[in-house]
């Protein structure tokens, strides 16, 4: 037994962000996942798709099996 | 660099818990923790005491480099 | 995505151990598993048994999906 | 008290690794340090250098208060 996690190294979003403020957004993800906070990471849609900007994690909580995160981002990447 | 944690695996409350229900606790620590969740474990006063009963944590919020912890008391063990 | 992790607070043996030394052993897990080091922990033969003892973690090892743990055996709790 | 660790999402060389093999490599850190393993992620000589290529974790051990991996470059930058 014991308490699963899943390390995360980056954000996917999947488009399932809600903004919240300005550049803060609002994510929550199934499980309890670690995401390093305060430390610049990438941003993708999906797990394929490109880097579509640079965020840092403000707030990490983990509550009934599910984890929410509240990232600001601090960088896009352009897609043209 | 990274990012720096502790790997918990007991509450040691230093008599900092405020209670918020009959049994529900909240507790503040210093820096970003791991601690297990919805699985019960030991909760002392402070590191050198014995435990003082088990507790089931609900909720773990990392933001500021502070963990705040919401638990349930469970069981509770007798000091006399 | 990201990377599977299990937290463990105590060593479940399921009797797979292997004696390495006098009061050192040996034990392999299925898996990524976060485990406390240089911190006395409880050992269980199964996750419902009772305590069997307390041991030390002095090594982890992670590699091709599983998690080898090298500990101490501190102190034996009598069974009779 | 507790474990510290570190939640490291690439890998600074510091120019400390050694090669085992043809794409193989051996870099020992201080401190038990968390990494993602069989996921590709940045290598970098120093914090604030650009990366220098991708790499996978296979193999991470926890002993005496320090960490080896054993990661295989799997992409390497160009720097002109």
């Amino acid at each position: 037994m014991g308490m699963p996690l899943e390390l995360n190294t980056m954000i996917v979003t999947k488009g399932r962000e809600k903004r919240v403020e300005e550049n803060l957004f609002v994510l929550v993800k199934e499980g309890y996942r670690l995401y390093p906070i305060d430390i610049p990471i990438d941003v993708k849609k999906t797990m394929d798709s490109d880097s579509s900007g640079s965020a840092v994690i403000k707030k990490v909580e983990w509550e009934n099996s599910s984890t929410t995160i509240t990232y600001q981002l601090v960088s896009l990447n352009s897609t043209n």
